[in-house]
């Protein structure tokens, strides 16, 4: 198969763009997907330094690595959740990537902050995948605020955002689906959240981090086992694969005819308040993350 | 496994309404969904006519049935496909349906028109599924509106409307969205268009037609293999298993939370003139059935 730009030996194929790149013309490709991301999104302006949250896979740090590359002054945040067998060779890949480009990596412990995963699912009854989603963008949002960054990235690709879609829409859960964008504006002080990757798919950010020699972790997480995100994540990919290019069609489309719709129902919640232990907004008297902070302790005395 | 309103055997198990019914119970379950959707969308008044297209399967024959069970005034339109091998087999189980119960039955024959869909597959490029659903609609409406019927009922299913709504989700059709209803008004001095089976599935109205004894067809047209809408309706068949309740779900939650907001960005379409041979709607100078027809006598002569 040969290259769609310049006619050379193809090194991946892109059926969902009816497509296939050389080495070099995929970086072009990929480059291009992520600055029309950026552009169409106004996701951040060139000065604006930015926090990637990293996992160690090779989203976040394709992300990474693409948003340097891009020109942008970027810092890492990996959030270890202290899972034991898998945390600590996550944080391996990121510090080494950290390291090897001389980033600036921020690194929150949750064990410093006793509100490790494991303790979590042993002294709650909370459901690990979506808590676990809970916390983390609790700490993204504090560490973002108090190192004063106006804007957090995350390498969430085409298949997070059109798998969560699909759950979202077959249930019609509105109050997710108004907030499914691939930014959401800075509210409450907290920094802008952006996607740069949301128009490229699982494969091809694979693609991408193993071209560019990124040594991600490739691990599954032990709690994820049997998530049902991961079921509508294969029926999409059924559907890509019976029907290429549904994936983009499906989460543009929405943005561009269904978005817009919601913007004009959205209702405010006008109740929150600050979390007097931590400053987090929230509608009930203390915000969700210290109420589990305090299970955990209870649990453990 | 016992029924759930009356403790007996059970018969049928419904895993979607978590629930399992004895012969009469269902009759009664199958009923109560019927009249609920006549009640919750206006469909009709007692006093009204209503033409039922039957094709010979088990959801119109079924609509046919329950309807005249409820009390109603029901005729049957059989629309004559001329499909060879298939259907003079469905015509069969028309008529011996409608002579057993000395029902109303209008017979329309498609090659008495010029218009019988091998000829329209054999001299046009159309593609079969979509343009015979266009030409049924178009004799549905014309056979309404020539004996004065002010609705007409069709034996559309759960599975017919979840599958159709995933696949215009996932393109996001917004044409198709905007009119995906159980209910359409009626335009141009048509008869209005109502769905009383769109919420039960197909497993139910097979249960409710082999139950009450009625002798359907159930062969599936030649030209339907490999059809798109098909495969749709696996995946929500897959979802259903997984996931219980989802079509439910989704349909009705559609209808409720979406439905609505396309209410006020529909724009009429101002356009449409009447065909200056057989008076119906159309944008173009001719309507597209009179169109086919003339293809089809060319390409004969």
């Amino acid at each position: 198969m040969k290259c769609k730009r310049c006619g050379q030996q193809a090194e991946v194929e892109l059926p969902s763009h009816n497509a296939a790149f050389c080495r070099d013309c995929f970086f072009v490709f990929f480059q291009r997907q992520v600055e029309k991301a950026i552009k169409k999104w106004q996701m951040f302006k060139p000065h604006e330094h930015i926090l990637v949250a990293v996992s160690g896979g090779k989203d976040s740090l394709a992300l990474w690595d693409i948003l340097v590359k891009l020109g942008y002054r970027v810092s890492g945040l990996f959030v270890d959740l202290k899972i034991e067998g898998f945390s600590e060779k996550a944080r391996e890949k990121v510090e080494k990537f950290a390291h090897q480009r001389q980033g600036h990596l921020i690194i929150l412990d949750l064990a410093e902050e006793g509100i490790a995963i494991p303790w979590v699912v042993k002294y709650t009854r909370k459901t690990p995948c979506s808590i676990c989603g809970q916390i983390k963008r609790y700490y993204f949002n504090h560490i973002a605020y108090k190192n004063k960054f106006q804007v957090l990235a995350t390498g969430h690709n085409l298949d997070d955002e059109a798998s969560r879609l699909l759950a979202n829409v077959l249930r019609w859960q509105m109050p997710y689906l108004i907030e499914q964008s691939p930014i959401l504006p800075s509210v409450y002080g907290f920094a802008k959240k952006v996607k740069p990757l949301y128009r490229l798919g699982e494969y091809e950010t694979a693609a991408y981090a193993f071209l560019r020699g990124i040594d991600y972790f490739a691990g599954s997480c032990p709690y994820s086992k049997g998530a049902t995100f991961l079921r509508y994540k294969q029926y999409m990919n059924q559907l890509e694969l019976e029907f290429p290019g549904t994936k983009l069609d499906f989460y543009e489309g929405f943005l561009k005819k269904i978005g817009p719709l919601f913007q004009s129902s959205v209702k405010k919640n006008q109740d929150l308040h600050l979390c007097p232990e931590c400053g987090y907004p929230t509608i009930a008297p203390q915000c969700g993350i210290c109420r589990l902070k305090h299970k955990i302790k209870n649990g453990k005395e």
